[in-house]
């Protein structure tokens, strides 16, 4: 225990007359009566001490003490008087009183107190060494850390191990942007930062390792969202010789260990599961939140031919969609309700938001009130009616413009409308999203892109669609969802050369940039690479929800501003012109070379 | 278990009669009497399948088998005959009669056998994914990863908690060369990969988390040494509230552990404990191996007045040192002999290896075999036999030089010969050495620099010697050596920001840079920062150790060349123009820009 005995959040009345040393930071200080309370906090809680004038010496330094000071307190444990026992306080039984006291350090005023609320991010970053000191943030770092060690514990029992990998790798500019690294060793040549280590992971498989994982820092130069760092950290998993099924089986079966063990829950068992199809046609995204019950009716069909364009002319776009979204008890929504909801669909870049209330399904056309139903036929009016199967009470909302216009504004609409209006469960709602197609096609690149990884395998019987036509090719891909975040993904990998090479063609990579790009890996699968697949979690998403935090941030000790920059450290910061030479690099943008810059730019 | 039903490598007789699916690769086959036999090699084991002639369409597919052909095979576990058991294999006792086989994947003939010895490492490096497949990589990463959830294990228990630090931090041109990372975001701005965590882990003490860890990648940008890679893994640990002395129970505390957990093999308790000055006085090195107990002897004092140029001369220079090597036994040594070690202590910079060999003590000179011996006279020569306390059958090395090359020269000797000519004992020799000087004087830049890091704490008491004499300031520093290995090093940190402003004076660190360069953390200790210390262990050389294994190499999956590349990967490579325009920087040999460099360069 070092300098203490015990640590002051754990003292209870089973302490009661025990001396006792703690050390920890004045939290608060009160002089009440002639005596001088403190709380004094360490990393388990608070406990109260109380000074006595009667020993002078002590009393007086004690009158010194301020917030924040970190000090050492011997003491005895007494118990608190009935009337003033703090039940608001796992130490609220008992108090410190005290004996000793030592200054181990004085504090000068915090530019803030710990308990003030809305702090700005820009503070809290830049005082991040205070603000690490909250009891908040010291609960998510520990629950992040429990839930790591939560995750180890499991994979250490089915019988995986830890293998790092390179952080100095090679750059393959394919999917996000590298973080890179100049050689100083070799002039003009570059490592990347890893954006996961899944070339690797495939090399340990091809090696023999059997079950590999990972809990590894992975790097991403991209903007960056409110959910997204440069460094994040990533559950890196993969195994040998185990089927989609088997694999998805075990991790759901890790995932519920780790909410029950670290937070008690219980989570489904098993997950749902259910196809990407399934899931772009009901909810409108490939991660639903399925605490949200409402879905989508289906529609494009019936609008092809009705007389209003605003429908019909998406409804026969090549790729358009149009979908109604019944929200119970939604004809209660008042006007200005309504246009808010009609501009927050704008964000997404829907048009407008047509929608139907219904007062008197009973009464016909009159029992409904909306601005579009003159413009639609009874026949089309009444397959509407029934599909979304209307009652009394509903507003039906529309979305009508290419597919991914509707699925992401009406998709987003499903979820804030169900939250806000009581539609949603308070629950934990995992699911597993299967049956992903294998290739998108990019129209601005003019070519199929891969929707998972090029190393993912094709579905049984699939192999043959890689030549004919990609976009009919199911791969063995699989997201865990859980309430609307995808907090994993992964696949079953391609172990066959001649199959991975197929991929390469469908992707339009030719041999030989499939040679120099990925050689390694084309070269590993040719001595016997045993079928293999895995997943990847994203930790910091994880222990953000476990958390209830709003952002990751709160959950990274040191995390980046949305700049990317350290805001405690500064960096990133210039760097000598010697350290630059070392590298064989200058700056492109040099103020002393603005001419040559110039000229080398037009 | 997947396709698998039980690993090769863990069926015993206990498996006898049952029918088992066993999955892995070939790794042997024989013909041998109209039956095919191979041995089944997963990441447990080996084991034998036999395919009958009778089942001739899997017989006939079984002759197509080659060796690393990844399979699957059903079969029913036999006993074997007892004149067939296999006493060198765990299975030995059983074979697997094979009833379905199924081809996985096929593999091309590889490069080389997987039992081959003395491979290059070039060969091994580029086919690292075979190599890997080798039993001896196969238990040296599992050795590392069992040795890595020990130390996690031990630290979860003691409390601690892993809290990850960034990769993308402040460059600090202190100590080794970083690496950089160009910043996309902000131009002529630059990151720097961490050398180790320290300032992160010292504002995790601050921010109050008590008890931190991290098992993490570490970067210096160095010209490699054999037992160097330019990202290595670090066990970083700091702890609040705790004196040197409790820092170092709790750590042998924990080395012993691991070492017994993993190895079963018992350390001493407690570890020896030296100082820095005895070790440098009586072995030249702050890491002593002990399992040889041979000493140097001192003699600089008695040398002074020698007539004998040689050491007189170096004996009298301010920075000199004379001692003596007694080695038993050493009379024996031939001419020959003699020669290699004189060349062998040349490396080091010794200019000759003076010698004495004691054949006869009883008659005086005449009884001394050396080239020196003339030199000296007889009070001189009276004090080193009575100094050395020479015995018949003894060598006297000396070494006579200044004292780093005494130190580096007569040390090197001291180990090399003691392993080789028996002195040294076959065990595991743990130590630490304390006291470690605060600075060292730097001739070259005419300046005190630190010997650990500038936020080491001096002994209670030193504080004074800052301003006045740096050289006598002894630091709470401590090493722990095994073997002549430094397997952790750390020290008590300075908690108190006069102070940290002490010792960046006397590191002629003025304020503005201190405060550019560490602002944060001279923030950070005025907010009542606690009293805190740490270490930090080397993971690879541990478990190199631990594996007996000749280079850190063998113990990470995917090492870099000593040039700094991945034969694998082929990383470091040239990158996109495109990529380096994001990055604001440029190539400063770049071949279309050569006439433009040499401009610069000039």
């Amino acid at each position: 225990m070092g300098m203490r005995s015990h640590f002051c959040g754990q003292l209870t009345k089973a302490n009661a007359e025990q001396t006792v040393t703690v050390c920890g930071w004045v939290n608060t200080r009160r002089d009440h009566g002639g005596v001088i309370f403190i709380d004094l906090r360490d990393k388990e809680g608070l406990v109260q001490v109380v000074f006595n004038p009667d020993a002078a010496k002590m009393f007086e330094l004690a009158g010194s003490l301020r917030n924040e000071f970190c000090v050492k307190v011997i003491g005895r444990v007494s118990l608190r008087d009935a009337g003033l026992v703090n039940p608001k306080l796992a130490t609220g039984e008992i108090e410190i009183v005290a004996q000793e006291l030592e200054i181990l350090n004085a504090s000068v005023t915090p530019p803030f107190q710990l308990n003030e609320e809305n702090l700005s991010e820009t503070t809290r970053l830049t005082h991040r060494v205070l603000d690490l000191r909250r009891p908040q943030m010291q609960y998510n770092m520990k629950l992040r850390y429990k839930t790591a060690m939560a995750i180890r514990k499991f994979l250490d029992a089915n019988d995986f191990i830890d293998i790092e990998t390179p952080m100095l790798t090679k750059s393959t500019p394919e999917g996000a942007r590298d973080y890179l690294v100049p050689s100083r060793v070799h002039d003009g040549q570059f490592f990347a930062l890893p954006q996961s280590p899944q070339l690797f992971k495939q090399m340990l498989m091809v090696a023999g390792f059997d079950r590999y994982y990972q809990i590894v820092k992975c790097f991403r130069d991209e903007d960056l969202r409110a959910d997204r760092q440069p460094e994040f950290t990533q559950v890196d998993i993969e195994t040998s010789f185990m089927s989609e099924s088997d694999i998805r089986s075990l991790f759901e079966g890790m995932i519920r260990g780790v909410f029950k063990e670290v937070l008690d829950i219980e989570l489904a068992n098993p997950f749902p599961v259910m196809s990407y199809a399934d899931a772009m046609a009901l909810y409108g995204s490939d991660k639903p939140d399925l605490r949200v019950p409402l879905q989508f009716t289906e529609l494009t069909d019936v609008m092809k031919t009705v007389d209003f364009k605003v429908f019909n002319s998406a409804a026969n776009l090549e790729d358009g969609r149009v979908v109604a979204l019944r929200v119970p008890n939604g004809a209660e929504l008042s006007r200005s309700e309504i246009d808010a909801y009609t501009q927050f669909v704008g964000i997404y870049g829907a048009k407008g938001l047509a929608y139907i209330k219904v007062n008197a399904i009973e009464n016909g056309r009159d029992g409904l009130q909306s601005p579009i139903v003159k413009n639609i036929d009874d026949a089309a009016l009444q397959t509407i009616l029934e599909r979304v199967k209307a009652q009394n009470g509903d507003i039906i909302f529309f979305g009508a413009d290419r597919a991914k216009v509707v699925n992401d504004a009406i998709g987003a609409l499903r979820i804030k409308i169900g939250h806000e209006k009581g539609h949603a469960s308070n629950d934990w709602q995992p699911l597993w999203v299967v049956d992903f197609p294998m290739f998108e096609y990019d129209d601005e690149g003019k070519r199929w892109v891969a929707c998972h990884h090029p190393f993912t395998a094709p579905k049984d019987g699939h192999e043959d669609h890689l030549s004919t036509n990609p976009g009919l090719c199911i791969a063995k891909a699989y997201d865990m969802v859980l309430n609307g975040w995808e907090i994993g993904g992964g696949s079953v990998r391609i172990h066959r050369e001649e199959v991975q090479s197929k991929v390469f063609r469908a992707l339009n990579i030719n041999a030989e940039e499939a040679q120099e790009k990925f050689g390694f890996l084309l070269d590993a699968l040719q001595y016997g690479a045993p079928p293999h697949g895995g997943i990847a979690f994203g930790l910091d998403r994880i222990v953000t929800m476990m958390a209830g935090a709003e952002s990751i941030r709160d959950v990274i000790a040191f995390p980046k501003t949305q700049r990317a920059q350290c805001l405690l450290t500064q960096a990133p910061s210039p760097v000598d012109e010697k350290q630059l030479r070392e590298l064989h690099i200058r700056l492109r943008n040099n103020p002393a070379q603005l001419a040559e810059v110039k000229r080398d730019e037009s």
